[in-house]
C-alpha cells in the first residue's frame, strides 16, 4: 500500500494578525510546517498551533526563513552564509522549545518562501541552511525539492532528505515549477488537484504544462494553507488519496 | 573552602553594534548570561559568544527579556502572562540551539533588565517566567534575587533557585537594591567593590547604605560587563576572591 | 443643523496581514486614523489606505502608538517621556510623507491602544505626546477623550483638542469607559448603537451602565473598523445620523 | 574659489548602541547623512543628532535604507519597487519631522549601504527611490554617484543630483569603486587621503588603482564616520581643503 505525507505551512500569523485556518488544516494534514518567528509567528501563536498539532498527532516541522516580517520572507536577502546558519539554528531551537512546551517535538526542517526558492540553486546559502540543521541535530530530516542545491548540500552532510511535490502548482518539463509570474502557474480546481496528487503519488509522475510526463520523487505533498479555498482543496486531496487506498501518514 | 560563581551579561550587541568586551569578560567570569535576541543579540553574535564561552569553559545561561530591542529590555511592558511564558520559552529554545551549535548547552536562566526588576514583586509575570522554564526543562536552575516573587514562583514549581548579589550596587537595609535614580546606587572603585564581594561571599553579609549589616544569600555574584571600567572591576573582584582562598566556580 | 465627524482606525495590517475592511470603512467614515508603523502599518499598506482616503475625501489622522508590533500597541510600555516624544514625532512625520505621496495631508493626531488609555491619566506620557505634536506642527488638532490628562497637556500647549465618544462602548456614570474586562463593556447590536450615537450627538448625553445620564463633549464618534460586524455597525451609525438630519463631516 | 561639501553618515546607533563619534564628526562635516530608522537610528537618537546638526549649522540629509536592522542595511533585499518607494517615502517623512522638531529641515536624500550600491546599476530599484523623493518633495536633491542608474532615474524626474566622491576608497579606471572584497579598496593614511581629496576637488580627477587618471564629477566628498581613525581622517581632509583655499560648505 502506497504511503504519502501531506504538509502545509501553519502558524503564519503574528500578534493580532492571522493567516489561513490553522485549526481546519490541522484536521487534514499530517505534517505542519510551523513558522519560527522570522517571517511570521509570535511565540504565543506558535505555542497555540503546536498544541493543536500535538493534540491531533500532526508532526511539527520548523519552517525557517530569512528575517523579514515586513516581506513575509518572500524577498531574497543576500545574507552572509555564516549569518544565515546562525539565523536558522536560532529559529529551529526556538521552535523546538515551543514544541516541547506543547508536549511535542520538531521532527523536520523546511525552508520558507524566498529562502526555499533561493536554495534550489544557490549553493552557498543551501550549504548554510544544511549546516544549521547539522549543528542543531543531524538526525533531523529536511523537506524540500529533489534535485535542489539544498538537497545536494544536505546529502553531503548525511542529512535525510524528504522530497515534496506541490499539489496546486504547474510543473515545467524539466521538473521545476512554473514561475508564479506566468499564467497557469497555480491550479485552483479541487477535483483537478486531487486527481493530480493521486497520480503523483501512485505513479511518481506529473503532467507538465507542455503535456509531457515528468518523473517526480514524492515523499510528501505540499498543500497551501492560506490561499482562497485552501481548506476545500486540502480536503479534496486527502479524500482523493484515501479513495485510491493511499495511506496518508507523516514521513517521520 | 568557600565557592562562588561570577556571572555577567554577555552577547548584548546586535548586528554591527557591540556592547562591552565579551572576550575579556569570558576570561574572568564563570557564568555568561547570554542575550537571547529579544533585548539584544543577533544569532551570529550569540553563536560567537557561545563559542567563546565553550572554549573557555564558561557556563551559558539564557538571559531572557521583554521583546524590546529599541529599549534594550529596560522598560516595563505589561505583557499578558501567557504571552510572556511563550516569549520566554521561545528565547530559551533559541539559545539552547545556539549553545548546542557551539558545543555547549544552556545551564540556567536569568531574566534581564525590566523583566528582572518586575518579577521581584509582580507575581503574575514571575509565575509566567517560572512556568516557561518548567515547560522547557524543569531541571534548569533560575538565577535571581532571593526573596523575590520570581523565586517564590520557581520554588512552587520545584525549580532550583540560585541567589545572586550585585558586586557594584548599594543595598538598602531591607536587602533590596538602592534604585539607580538615587545617588550612590552604583559603586565604581574596583578595590572597594572587590573587598565588598569578598565580605559578601565569606560572611553572607553586606553593609547597607545606612551602615547596617544585611544578611544575603549569595550563590553567584553579578559583575557588569558593559559599564566603564567593567573589565577592571571584574578582574579586581576575581583576584580578591582568589586572594581570600575562595574558589570561583560555576554553580552548576 | 448638528454636525459630527465619524472616525475609525484604518491601515492596521502589516505586510501580508490585513485587519478589517479598509475599503468599506472608507466609504462610511469621514476621518481615518491611519496607523504609523509602530503598532501596525507597513509603508506600502499605509500608502494604499491614504490613497483610498484621498480618493474619497476622507481626512487622514496619524494614529500614533508605542513601538510594539507583536502586541499591536495594546500593552503599556514604560517609555521614558523624552523617548516617547521622539517616537511620536517620527511616526507623525512618516505618515505625513505617506499622506503627501497620496495627494493628501495629515489633519490630526490620535493615540492608539495602550498609549491612548495610558495618557487618559498618566501626565508624563500625556505631556510627551502633546509635546511631540507641538514640535511637528502646533496647528494639528489632537483627537482623544475630554477630561483626559492628554487634553490637559495639549491645552497647556495651545493645541486644538477634538473630543470623541465611542459608538459601541458602555460608559460609567463618571463618563469613563467600562473596562473591556467587565461584562457589557462592548455593545453589538447595530440599531442600539446607532440610536445611542444619535442621542450622543443630538443631546451630548449617553446613558451609563447604571442607567444614569452622562454629559459628553462629542465632536467625533469613533466606530471600530476591525470587530465582527464593524462595517454593518458603522453603516447603521451613519444612516441613523443622516436620518436624524445630522451632518456627518470631518471636524477639520 | 573652489567650493566643496563634506558629508558623513551619522545617527547610526540604535537604542543603547552607538556607532562612531557623531559629536566630533558634526564639528567637521557640512552635511550629515542621518539614518532614518530602517538600518539604524531610533527616534530619540535621531532627534539628538539632528539637534547637534542644527546647533552647528550642519545640513541634514535623509539616509534611506532597506528595512534591515540586523544587517545594518548592508544586504541586498529584492524588494518590490512599489514597496521600496513607500519605504523610502516613510523614512524621509520620519526624518523630516525629527529635523523639524530639532529646528532644522531635511535638505537632501542619500541612499545607504546595499541600497546605494544596488541602485548604481539596478534600474527598477533606482527608479523606485527617485520616485519616492519626487512624491515627498521634488525640490529635494539626491546625493549619489555620477553615472549611476539612480542619477539617470532622478534626472528623468527632474530631481537635482549631487555627485559625491569617496575620500578613502580606491577607484578603478572606469570610475567605479574597487570592491571592498579586493585588497587596497580602502585607504587608511590621513595625509594620503587628504591630498587625494584636494586633487579630486581642485582638478576633478583621481588616480585609479592601475595608475591611470580618472575624471570625476565631485560636488561633495564622503568621509566615513565610523571607521577606526574616522575623526582623524575627516579632520585631515578638512584641514587639507582649507590649506588649499577650498571653501568647505554645504551644497544646498
Amino acid at each position: 500500500m502506497a504511503v504519502i505525507d501531506l504538509n502545509a505551512d501553519l502558524g503564519e500569523g503574528f500578534g493580532v494578525w492571522r493567516l489561513g485556518d490553522d485549526d481546519a488544516m490541522l484536521g487534514i494534514v499530517t505534517s505542519a510546517n510551523v513558522a519560527c518567528g522570522f517571517h511570521a509567528g509570535d511565540p504565543a501563536g506558535l505555542l497555540r498551533v503546536c498544541r493543536g498539532a500535538a493534540a491531533r498527532g500532526v508532526r511539527i516541522g520548523a519552517q525557517v526563513s530569512y528575517r523579514d516580517l515586513a516581506g513575509f520572507g518572500r524577498r531574497f536577502i543576500d545574507v552572509d552564509p555564516a549569518d544565515l546558519t546562525a539565523d536558522v539554528v536560532y529559529q529551529i531551537g526556538a521552535l523546538q522549545a515551543i514544541a516541547r512546551a506543547a508536549g511535542s517535538t520538531v521532527s523536520y526542517v523546511k525552508p520558507h518562501g524566498a529562502l526555499y526558492n533561493t536554495i534550489v540553486t544557490n549553493p552557498e546559502q543551501a550549504a548554510a541552511v544544511a549546516e544549521a540543521v547539522r549543528l542543531v541535530d543531524d538526525t533531523l530530516p529536511v523537506l524540500g525539492m529533489a534535485g535542489s542545491a539544498f538537497f545536494a548540500a544536505a546529502e553531503r552532510l548525511n542529512l535525510t532528505t524528504v522530497a515534496e511535490a506541490f499539489a496546486d502548482r504547474a510543473y515545467r518539463s524539466d521538473g521545476q515549477l512554473v514561475s508564479r509570474r506566468e499564467p497557469g502557474a497555480v491550479l485552483h480546481d479541487p477535483e483537478t488537484i486531487a486527481q493530480r496528487v493521486q497520480d503523483m503519488v501512485s505513479c511518481g509522475r506529473v503532467t507538465a504544462v507542455d503535456g509531457s510526463p515528468v518523473q517526480l520523487r514524492v515523499e510528501s505533498v505540499c498543500v497551501h494553507g492560506d490561499s482562497p479555498g485552501a481548506v476545500q482543496i486540502a480536503t479534496a486531496v486527502r479524500d482523493g488519496l484515501r479513495a485510491a487506498d493511499i495511506d496518508v501518514r507523516a514521513f517521520c
